[in-house]
């Protein structure tokens, strides 16, 4: 457990400076075979090296050594909260993601549309990605269709492709729950049971809506089911604003990530469309009286899942050239870092240490690039992600000494 | 909480080896736009950096990342106890180092001279910052017209310019009390409030002599009243010797140092007038039989506050002229760090990391020099302030092995 804490109770004050947090999703990356320099490394970033050259900088770890951070964990740290203890678990991410109004006692799940045979074995675990518009018209048929148990709401809300959330809100809920992805085909799923005693009303209520759904679904002929994973009951976190008196706002393209950032209190109102977008919209809302501004970057991580080498400098490159419209803002801090490493030699989220740059007038530069192996020699060391914060707030001026 | 745990009951032992502990306040420092240089990597240190060949290097955090430690909490940390848990207030610290009698149980404040104008509101929190011996009159007056309450005994001991030094000694008193400085003029003074139901005798006694103090005062100019911060009751910490065998000693020109000091259970009877007198009176002792010799050079940080960077490495300069004279005594161990950072470019203390020497047979020479970026690649590390001890009794051959 990593989790801050801050020796005095009046540690945190309010102050007026800016916090630009940048995340490019799995920044880190391995040196290519034939160049020995990562993507990073490789990526012709002069502004990132320029802002380089003016801050401390550092490797981050966002869970602990040898663990490999999931997108909500990776957030978490780095939003502060220490991922082992703010464990939220799969389902609520994605409800919050989609923006479902989920409240404390809820019960949330990923279900992804899967193929069953006639036997009832799961020939398509993702039902061929159906499209996003095509997934609507089948859940819309399930709500439509779907007798709800007594006293308890059952929702379903579509994510992308075969992704759906589901939302059960009633009296006395557990989530200690099994999955029911078998994660093979040609088996049956597994079946959905209740690990401890608070949640076996749950299974069997929610035992028998997958049976009504595929009794629903049994005309169709590809999204014929669903597979459940990750259930969770929502239990609200303590906010950016009481624990570090920190007004947030995220500006992300994806559910998941506006997700992770409404689950610690911040504002998602702006959704950007594109990677220049997210851009358009720290401008857009630099005005307003907020204190952090979280901006979320896909691309890196989408390429390194890809295996695309040449792809994951290039959504660096493209970052990079953004940079001087982000300085010219004169935030009190920009801090660039990402949630985890995708590799794109590994093509998967890796344990590996995040490249992490963390500028303001206060910053101790040791180098003169960003890249994994300017920010081992730096001044911020090897750090945990949930250090981040601290950093950023000391830098930003916002702790007041502790003792005299 | 970072404290030590010895993995052993036994693990310490006594040893006739001598630990030299120099701690230079708020060495720590930031480069200087105009040369890139830090104050510890400008100043010409040959002493120094000759000892930093022959030792190991190392950043040190007095805390935790981004927060900034105060001198009580800085030094606590060098001593090997944490901050965080050893938390102890600004009035204890302050009887510690004027040197009162303070007992378990006893309550002590910081109390400030300031000059309250006719409506009662704050005109100076300093009252002009008085002279030692006006401020000695003014206390003197109020112990002789003071009405000592009932069953407890009130003392003020003045400890410099405005700074008093409360202390409350008798049964079942409570330090959970509201500070009454305003932090500002032209207002009144904040009450002094009870923040629990254990604190509510003592609240509304210290409200009464408070306001007799007022009285008495009353035909006094400048120093007609107090304000009244860091409230804390006095439980003793565990003894170095107790804690890691080690007979400690402090050679420390202020007040303060001494108190933290005389907190672990070192001995502070030599009080040096100088620099140069600090390490004539570790001279001095070096024949008596102490494991630990703690010597305090206050001058960086009084510059670092100042903002005075060539003030800063002259007084870095003038410590390394006297390393001679302390490596000519053969110590075992010298440690070489500070309490905190004090950059002359922030002008206040920081939550930068300290660059750290450890120096005996058994070192790992990294550097050449003793300064910020040559200690960053250092054999030391990254080290927590708490781990120096441990360390530096490793190198003194006073810890035995762990298991066979």
């Amino acid at each position: 457990m990593t989790d801050i804490v801050f020796p005095d109770r009046q540690v945190v004050h309010d102050a007026p400076s800016r916090i630009v947090l940048i995340v490019l999703d799995g920044l880190g990356g391995l040196p290519h075979p034939s160049t020995g320099l990562t993507e990073l490394e490789a990526a012709r970033t002069p502004n990132l090296d320029g802002l380089a050259a003016r801050s401390s900088l550092g490797m981050l770890l966002p869970v602990s050594e040898g663990i490999t951070a999931g997108s909500g964990p990776g957030h978490l740290s780095l939003f502060g909260y220490d991922p082992i203890h703010f464990n939220i678990g799969r389902g609520v991410l994605s409800a919050l993601g989609v923006g479902v109004d989920i409240r404390p006692g809820d019960v949330a799940a990923r279900l992804n549309f899967a193929t069953f045979d006639e036997a009832g074995r799961v020939s398509d675990r993702r039902a061929g990605r159906p499209s996003d518009e095509e997934a609507r018209r089948v859940v819309a048929k399930v709500m439509e269709e779907l007798e709800q148990p007594d006293g308890v709401e059952v929702r379903l809300v579509p994510e992308k492709e075969h992704r759906v959330v589901l939302l059960v809100r009633g009296e006395g809920l557990g989530a200690e729950l099994t999955e029911t992805d078998p994660l093979e085909t040609g088996v049956e799923p597994h079946p959905l049971e209740a690990l401890s005693q608070g949640s076996e009303v749950t299974a069997r209520l929610l035992r028998r809506v997958l049976s009504d759904v595929r009794d629903i679904l049994a005309d169709e002929g590809v999204c014929n089911g669903f597979l459940a994973r990750g259930f969770a009951a929502y239990e609200p976190y303590p906010t950016l604003n009481e624990r570090f008196g920190l007004r947030g706002t995220a500006i992300a393209k994806y559910p998941m990530y506006r997700g992770v950032a409404r689950l610690v209190g911040m504002t998602v109102d702006r959704i950007p469309d594109s990677v220049e977008g997210t851009v358009d919209a720290l401008e857009a809302l630099w005005g307003e009286n907020q204190d952090l501004y979280f901006l979320h970057f896909k691309d890196t991580d989408t390429h390194g899942h890809d295996g695309n080498f040449d792809g994951k400098v290039a959504a660096i490159e493209t970052v990079d050239a953004l940079v001087p419209r982000i300085t010219a803002l004169e935030p009190d801090v920009i801090i660039v870092t990402g949630d985890h490493s995708t590799p794109t030699l590994y093509r998967e989220h890796s344990w590996h240490r995040v490249p992490t740059l963390l500028h303001s007038p206060w910053a101790r530069p040791t180098a003169e690039a960003f890249g994994e192996r300017s920010c081992l020699g730096g001044d911020l060391g090897r750090i945990h992600g949930t250090e981040l914060i601290p950093l950023a707030l000391a830098h930003a001026g916002r702790l007041v000494k502790f003792g005299a």
